[in-house]
C-alpha cells in the first residue's frame, strides 16, 4: 500500500484538534495513536493536552474539581472556565503561534455537554464563559468519539476508574451524550462524529480518514 | 454614658456588612471588634466571613490564588468568581435567610478595585462575573477602610506579612486605592468611607457611628 504524505492546507499555522466524548469513549488511547501517526507524516511538533489540566494551575484545579468536596454548579463552571483560560494563555495560543498541532482531550464542547445538558446549567451562561475563557479560539477539528453510554461505562468499570464525574448516574450520561449529538448537528463544519463502539484500530482508521480529508 | 440599644430596620432579615480596603487598612482587627460590639447589642447571630475563602472549596482556592505559580489575569478573575459563587451558595445566602448579620472581609468591590483598577482588566467583564457569582446579592453596607498606601504597607511590613498581593508594586496599590475611591463616589448609598489612618479605637468609633445610623 502506498501512503501519500498528508498535505496541510496552511502549513505555517498550528491546528487545534479536539477529542470529545463521554467516559469510556477511548479518547486517551486514540489521542496517543493519532499522535504517533501524525508524527510519522508531519514535520510539525505535536502537543498533547487535556482539560481540565494542561498547565500547573490546571493540574491543581483538576485535583480540586475531581475531589469529593461539594462544589455548586456555578462555581464548578467558573473553575472549568479558569482552567481553560489559563490553558489558552499559557499553552494553546503559544503552541498555535509556533505552528504546532495540538491534540486536546476535551474543550468547550465538553462544558456544553456536561454542565449544560448534563447538569442543566444555562447554555447562554456557558457560551458566555467559554467565550471569555477562549478569547475566541475554536477547535479546527473536533473528533467526537460517539460511544453508547452502557459500552462506555462498562469500559470504565473494567479499567477500575472512578472519579466524581464517572460516579454520576446513568441518566446524566445520556443527557451528556444528547448534548454532544446536538452540538455535532449544529456544527457539522467543525465536529466529525466517529463511531467509537468499534474496536480501537477501527476507530483509529476512521480518525485517520477524517484528518486526511481535513488537514 | 447611656448607650441606647440599636434599632434594626428589618429585624427578621439578615444583613451583609462588607469591610473593604487596601492591605494594612486594619480590616481583620475592625471586623473582630465590630463583631464583639454587635454581639452585645443584637440577638442575631454574627457570622464572620472572608473572600477569598469562607468555604472548604474557597480555602483551597485561596491557597491556589496566593501561591507563587503564575496565574494569568483572566483565569485569576474566574477563580475569584468561583470562590465567590460557592461562598454565596454555601454560606452567605443561607445565613441571610436565617437572619444572621454577616461581617465579610472583602466582596465584589475588591474585585473591581484589584483586578479592574489594579490590573487593568475590563470593568465590564468584572461586572459580568460579579453578577454571575453573586446572583444579584449586594452588600447592605460596605465600610471602606480608607488608609494611605504608604501607611497600609508600613503596617504590613511591621506584621511581617507578605503574599502575592502584597508584593505587588506601589503604583499598583495606588491604582487599587483609586478604584475604591471611584466606587465610593459612584455608590454613596452603599459604601461608607472610614478614615483608617487613625488609631484602631478611633476607626472603630467611626464604624459604630456609621452602623448605628444605618442598621
Amino acid at each position: 500500500m502506498i501512503v501519500e504524505p498528508l498535505q496541510r492546507l496552511s502549513p505555517g499555522l498550528g491546528k487545534l484538534i479536539v477529542f470529545e466524548g463521554i467516559e469510556g469513549a477511548g479518547k486517551t488511547t486514540q489521542i496517543q495513536q493519532t499522535s504517533d501517526w501524525l508524527k510519522s507524516w508531519l514535520s510539525e511538533e505535536i502537543l498533547i493536552a487535556r482539560e481540565p489540566g494542561g498547565t500547573p494551575l490546571g493540574e491543581r484545579l483538576r485535583e480540586v474539581l475531581l475531589a469529593d468536596a461539594w462544589i455548586d454548579d456555578t462555581p464548578e463552571l467558573l473553575l472549568y472556565a479558569a482552567d481553560r483560560a489559563q490553558h489558552i494563555q499559557e499553552s494553546i495560543q503559544p503552541a498555535l503561534k509556533a505552528g504546532k498541532i495540538i491534540l486536546c482531550d476535551r474543550f468547550t464542547d465538553s462544558t456544553v455537554a456536561y454542565q449544560g445538558y448534563g447538569r442543566g446549567l444555562s447554555l447562554e451562561l456557558i457560551e458566555q464563559l467559554n467565550s471569555i475563557a477562549t478569547q475566541g479560539i475554536e477547535s479546527d477539528i473536533t473528533l467526537w468519539l460517539d460511544v453508547d453510554v452502557e459500552t462506555g461505562l462498562e469500559r470504565m468499570r473494567q479499567r477500575g476508574s472512578a472519579d466524581r464525574m464517572e460516579q454520576a448516574d446513568l441518566a446524566f450520561h445520556y443527557r451528556v451524550k444528547q448534548g454532544f449529538e446536538s452540538l455535532a448537528q449544529a456544527h457539522p463544519e467543525r465536529i466529525i462524529p466517529i463511531d467509537a463502539n468499534l474496536p480501537a484500530d477501527q476507530v483509529q482508521a476512521q480518525i485517520r480518514t477524517a484528518l486526511k480529508s481535513r488537514l
